[in-house]
């Protein structure tokens, strides 16, 4: 099934817009789990086991597994992933951005080693580069737009000479005029910002966010349904990592993943329901 | 010893501005090589061994071992450069960009995992993003400006409103002003685009440029050393991956990747030759 396909059946299935990012810091991991062979793994497998049924992706963020020499861990819970909840679309957030025949490799990387349903990418080196990703139709790629940390505003901020729009509302307008040839285009637009993200929706109709920074970078949930939400009533994949991950530090993690993923899911839907109900 | 003195020591006793791109693609590796164990790494020591007293550092891209499952010859290829030959820098092309703890995880990867003595880094996320790697002074840092490819025009190029400039002329402008505080940082900034390569080298004075594009994209090497030599008469590491991996195709891939290396060597010495003549 195609990633779009995938990601519309667990909104509906699931009820929810949620996404948890897989971002396990070893440093951080309950110490109980220690005695594990694959501290990295086990701790992944208790969030998933935690919190499928309440989700509508999940984004492992490549950095924690190179970071900390765990990308034998991210391959074990890819794995799993997709023998225990197929229906479950996978986000690998790597970021790449280069030369056409390296994007090629990294796609490679992300579509056959690593068969992630979806990526994320940098828009900076431009449109060649971008494509080798956005070729495969069956995969969805989010293109960084708006991006959620405090340094976003450097130079996604910038006003364009002759246009009067900022960079990331172009960026936003070359997703939709010109990297959606095949309908798998879709933006990072970060909860931090929620008027830009209205923007940013205003500029692509339809097409799916995905939006970092609730939870521990402080966005606010009511905004970005507010702000983010589709025609359709989804549009988005609001990402929450630290916020579900160590909401509980001790043995019931899993737990307090599952409470913070719920508490999560229904402030979202009750925001929906608020805005879907004004419509009618 | 710092990146950026080992740099000017590798320019210095080798007399050169070369950098070679070990960007292994399998498909194009001399197939009598395939009987060895580990035939990216046996490729990788062959071009290393051959080229080594002409060129001033060694650029792995990320991507080709990542896309091809050969992560464990990267490493094997790190460490063996690091006990061969010590006094080249190695930069490792991997172009991170990523919200501050991420971008940590990913230092930890270039710096502690792999050792690398400098990265490649995207500017689009803002300040915040790279302070990670800048930290560390030992290491250098080039942060993708005006980059290569064809689609470096999409944004790199927008002139910004109420400034007058182009944005690959702030990124120049932010390196030098505010990046640049342990003296490690550097930019990327392509061989197709001399006029603008002269632009951002007289932004930001006599920082080192990571020039690629020469070669297989067709960057002129006379141009490239006219507009980014710095003051000193060095001020760049000039990349070339393709144009010497696969000079020669067959059984002597090595001797025509030392020929290949010595000719750009030469062209460079000579057309830096002419300018600093020139200027006394």
């Amino acid at each position: 099934m195609t990633f779009p396909l995938k990601l519309q059946e667990a909104w509906k299935n699931n009820n929810s817009l949620v996404c948890v990012g897989l971002d396990p810091d070893r440093a951080r991991i309950p110490a109980y789990l220690s005695k594990d062979s694959d501290v990295v793994f086990s701790f992944n497998k208790a969030i998933i086991d935690a919190t499928a049924d309440l989700v509508c992706a999940y984004k492992p963020q490549f950095a924690y597994y190179a970071g900390q020499n765990a990308l034998g861990s991210l391959r074990k819970t890819l794995a799993y992933l997709r023998d225990s909840h197929p229906e479950i679309p996978i986000i690998l957030d790597v970021k790449r951005g280069d030369i056409g025949p390296t994007a090629m490799m990294y796609a490679r990387e992300c579509y056959d080693y690593y068969e992630a349903d979806a990526v994320t990418v940098n828009p900076y080196m431009g449109s060649d580069t971008l494509k080798p990703f956005l070729d495969d139709p069956d995969k969805g790629v989010f293109i960084l737009c708006r991006t959620s940390n405090p340094g976003s505003v450097d130079f996604q901020d910038l006003k364009i000479e002759g246009d009067g729009r900022r960079l990331f509302e172009l960026v936003a307008e070359k997703a939709v005029k010109s990297w959606n040839y095949n309908g798998n285009a879709g933006l990072v637009a970060g909860a931090t910002f929620p008027k830009d993200l209205g923007t940013i929706r205003r500029i692509v109709g339809d097409m799916t966010l995905l939006v970092p920074g609730i939870g521990a970078q402080g966005g606010d949930v009511e905004a970005v349904v507010k702000n983010g939400l589709s025609g359709t009533g989804t549009g988005m994949v609001i990402n929450s990592s630290r916020g579900i991950l160590y909401a509980n530090n001790g043995t019931k993690f899993a737990e307090g993943a599952r409470e913070a993923t719920m508490l999560l899911r229904d402030q979202i839907n009750h925001a929906r329901a608020a805005i879907l109900s004004s419509q009618n």
